[in-house]
């Protein structure tokens, strides 16, 4: 058996020996003319389901082509849930979210709007591209969900009462995330990341009061929304490793 | 005394009540083009060494203008000095590294020319702009030096041994950042990251053989060299509070 192929590539459909899977046209683009593979050229391949897969590229016709599974490389790992609840930011920062998320072990996205939230849209499309390319890139065998935006409200009255809700609180006598979070292990967490101009008062007040709500702190400094979103699941993950 | 100001400018002058700042064009162009500001009206003004100022705008002629100090908000905060030594990275990359640094913390950015460097300059004027944008509206006082891009093996034979410096190894059996970083409180840290590419083995052995050098792990997944970058900064700032 030959050497781990240097390139990966996430696809849709189910994994398993010997059964191809049909690539679309940009799949076919990047794999017969980025990258040039020929026929029989392997690359890994995985689903976010059922591991990473040592495939052989094929053609189709002019423009198509498809993977073959070969062999499982990595079966695919348990991980920990952790859930990033954050206000919509603008064009390549929340990019920018998506793809740190990924490499930093996020397994769900939640665009959420608050009071002071300037927009009110989010483009799960392209976060989700960015968070594929993020996983194909990384290592990582599979990548957030990317929920629907939502109000805040309607984010915390459907919230598992069970997971404990890391509130990045900018003002106030919080402990740090990392104090707070000790003990979690693989359990799931969410944190909550608020808007560039922090959160507002009321919504302050309302949050403390809910059971599974921990506010805390990320620091001495100010950080940007994008910055306490990375931040915070970098100390999730040092957390769970402790 | 009216509140505190909403914008904030970074000038390289000394700041004292009463002695006029000049300004340079781009600095005019920003306050009363983009501001809008009129003679009179007020900035937060900063040098990284005096603290940060109230300041009164006024022009100068045609496109001249400067800040007259006149209260003291904040006096200047000491800081812990905490050094990133990286590979230099693309474009973009290396203006988010030196935007996120400057929130996180750092005080000294180190461009190194490992053996897997695909990049030997660093646009350091670039980084250093970025640097004081990131300070101007994330609130910090000061924002990193930017060093000179050196070879890793000069960086290495210049560094002061009394300071720790945790390289973050992507491979071998490593303690996390954190629990190495435990207890360092206040005292001056480095941390050094690789390239894409990894460090050579060579390097990794040559590394591991300097006595202020400390093998670490940044977490279960392998990160792009800006992620790791901000993870081993947000460790390093955990660990000080801790």
């Amino acid at each position: 058996m030959s050497d781990r192929p240097r390139y990966r590539l996430f696809v849709d459909a189910p994994l398993q020996a010997g059964a191809p899977v049909a690539l679309d046209e940009g799949q076919v683009h990047y794999l017969g003319h980025v990258l040039r593979l020929g026929d029989g050229d392997q690359v890994c391949v995985f689903n976010g389901r059922d591991g990473e897969w040592r495939a052989a590229f094929g053609r189709i016709g002019k423009k198509g082509g498809a993977l073959t599974p070969l062999d499982l490389l990595a079966p695919q790992p348990a991980e920990a849930e952790t859930i990033l609840v954050f206000a919509p930011i603008r064009g390549a920062k929340v990019e920018f979210v998506a793809e740190k998320a990924t490499e930093l072990g996020a397994t769900r996205l939640v665009p959420a709007i608050t009071r002071r939230t300037v927009i009110d849209r989010a483009n799960s499309l392209r976060m989700r591209a960015n968070a594929i390319e993020a996983a194909e890139q990384c290592g990582r065998l599979a990548f957030p969900d990317i929920a629907e935006i939502r109000k805040l409200d309607q984010v915390l009255g459907d919230w598992d009462p069970a997971i404990p809700l890391f509130f990045c609180d900018e003002g106030g006598d919080v402990p740090p995330l990392l104090d707070a979070a000790r003990g979690i292990g693989e359990s799931p967490a969410g944190v909550l990341i608020g808007p560039e101009g922090g959160f507002d008062p009321v919504e302050r007040v309302l949050l403390r009061r809910l059971a599974f709500v921990r506010p805390v702190g990320l620091g001495r400094r100010i950080l940007r929304a994008e910055t306490a979103a990375i931040a915070a699941l970098t100390l999730i993950e040092a957390a769970r490793q402790a």
